[in-house]
């Protein structure tokens, strides 16, 4: 009997985890699951923004796959995908083909710029490894030559970060801690940097508890961070940007313009004609794509809707998660001949947003958290999800413990 | 009786020995003693080069003139010098004037760029602390990009040092140990990274005893170093360069040149009227400029001819040391009104280069030192500054004392 072929496609969150449930659940002789990735290492998104503030290193933050996952039980390919093709069950790569009988895709996410003009061009995003360590590298750039120019350029002080959802909080959070480390390293007087947080929406954090909206904007604003609300930015240069609020326009010199603002799946799920809505792929409640029983979805590629509001989840790495847990149950249910499928049903279990170092904001069930103790809490979850993939190893090493500072 | 005004321009190894021997020297009532600085900061201007590799962090190089000066006994004035006017014995600074009896220029040294196509634009210096780091960070910031670029540019690996003097070899010497650490920082293999040394006389360290020079160059190469000697830098363009040797023309892409090849005075002496010869101030056997008997000129703006080989001694920090010692013992015969004046005698110590960590080649004395022993030598040189400089306590502070590596 011919063992099935499981390909999975990315090693986020959502991937990582079926690819670890898989090697758990399933026998050596019931399939060949093979995991490709466009890097040998795996990554935490969720740290990112600290990576690109500079207030953690990119190492702490990425694990080898090899480290996770144990390459005798499970194919590891270093590769990048290049295309889908579920009418011939193939996988294009940019070193050859891989052919699938159940395939997992867990692609991510892109940047959804949505038209702004410039704004592809010369704004940041913080996507992965190496675009978080350039910005970096990019603010330091900018600060190193501040004082080497006769004529002081403002548009190398002025940072903007586009979007006051959980990245963009998270993000100014760190660079407000970040900032004087800078200022001291580059002989800079703290006061001639700007940290600019430009949101369309009314307020930040759409959609979060009002009383949590206004202790984190209280803080960050205490630490030197700037909210312009109920601002468009319309145009992004190399040197500044055009922002609009009530229909008066406002110029702003900057190099620096990091767009947190949106995301939307990877390109390659639409380019492989899944049906897609907002740049997901709308799955059916077993997360399989529409008109497909072998491709499933998982992560930032996937849309599900929440009934209760009638608005799609927002793609977090808690729900990837869950949706990793579930789709490796029924594949383990297909692959063993069965055909009954578990709907999947996400928990949400609570948000933090972190707000620089010991600070945070949360809900977690009914409970909202301030300050040192939802700094914790933010820990406690970084640390589960470690012990979660790699057990207690991964968390000994990659973990967060130091509950009092970082 | 109207006590005399000592002004001092520049807080290099000259200015600083004046000063800080001056204080030492005379009575409160004595002299007004004033220095004047663009910084508030010395800095070691022989250790900029691992700040600009990034070996050495700028704050062990630089130290707070308040730090080392008492600024009870001497006026310090932290501004940048404009010009000055022998005629009316002034001096013009950018926040005002100063009146002097007796100056001491000591305002270092400029890049001698001799009319490279290109090169003032496009290449780094090692001048001072706002250069080198910004050296350190253009490297990094290139690295950072590279896996970041669909289009792999060499541009942004290739490091060209110009010149194979003291500088340009302890430059590239300090690369070679920091490159391998950008590779692993930036996920880039050390192979695909070219370090370059472009010398226009036939062999590195010209003047250097022959054997020394060879141990450099194997040790050196070994690093990966690459040397084109007998080969001049014909053009720099901003992501490229053009050498010519033996009459063949080469293009190397590059983003980074850094220009080691030549230095000269400071060129406010030269607009000041004062007869300069290759950019530098013809002084007397007492270190003043040529028809005056109140401006002393120290370090890399006075040029001294060595009788013996009828070349000019090099601008070196020993040199600019011994010739302070000297200045400030004729200014305090001058003070208690003498005249006779001592005049400057250099005694050559030896020298002693160093090629990254725990290498080196010297002369000292007689005798030629290689490697570790050099390493600890050149160890010895530098901390024997900061103990003349400072006593113990800048000794303790800012000494390297890690004989086995840095």
């Amino acid at each position: 009997m011919k063992r099935p072929n499981i390909v999975i496609l990315g090693a986020g969150y959502g991937g990582m985890i079926t690819t670890v449930r898989l090697q758990k659940m399933l026998g050596a002789n019931e399939a060949n699951v093979t995991l490709v990735n466009k890097h040998n290492y795996h990554y935490q998104t969720t740290w990112l923004h600290e990576n690109a503030a500079g207030t953690l290193h990119h190492d702490k933050t990425r694990m080898k796959i090899s480290d996770v996952v144990d390459t005798n039980k499970i194919n590891f390919v270093q590769d990048t995908v290049l295309s889908i093709n579920s009418d011939e069950k193939k996988v294009k790569l940019e070193n050859g083909d891989l052919e699938y009988d159940y395939l997992v895709v867990g692609l991510g996410f892109e940047a959804a710029t949505f038209g702004i003009s410039g704004l592809k061009e010369n704004a940041f995003t913080i996507s992965n490894i190496n675009s978080a360590r350039m910005i970096r590298e990019h603010i330091e750039y900018n600060f190193a030559k501040y004082n080497n120019e006769k004529e002081e350029r403002q548009d190398r002080l002025n940072i903007v970060v586009g979007g006051a959802g959980f990245t963009g909080i998270e993000f100014v959070g760190e660079l407000a801690n970040r900032v004087p480390e800078l200022c001291e390293e580059y002989d800079i007087p703290r006061e001639k940097v700007r940290i600019m947080n430009v949101e369309a929406s009314p307020s930040v954090l759409p959609g979060f508890d009002e009383e949590l909206v206004e202790y984190a904007m209280n803080l960050l604003e205490g630490k030197g961070v700037e909210f312009k609300t109920g601002t468009m930015i319309k145009e992004v240069h190399e040197d500044k940007i055009l922002v609009e609020k009530d229909e008066q326009q406002e110029e702003i010199p900057t190099n620096t313009v990091v767009w947190a603002a949106g995301v939307r799946g990877n390109s390659i799920v639409e380019e492989a004609g899944f049906e897609t809505a907002r740049g997901r792929v709308k799955v059916s409640d077993t997360l399989l794509a529409p008109g497909h029983d072998d491709v499933f979805i998982v992560g930032d590629c996937a849309l599900i809707m929440n009934e209760e509001n009638d608005r799609p989840y927002p793609p977090t790495a808690q729900i990837a998660m869950q949706e990793a847990e579930n789709v490796a149950h029924n594949l383990k249910v297909l692959v063993r001949g069965g055909s009954d499928l578990e709907p999947f049903e996400p928990h949400l279990k609570g948000t933090v947003a972190s707000l620089g170092e010991g600070q945070a904001i949360g809900v977690v069930g009914d409970k909202k958290l301030f300050g040192w103790t939802a700094s914790v809490m933010k820990k406690v979850i970084d640390n589960r999800y470690l012990f979660m993939l790699g057990g207690v190893g991964l968390l000994l090493k990659k973990g967060k413990f130091n509950i009092f500072t970082k």
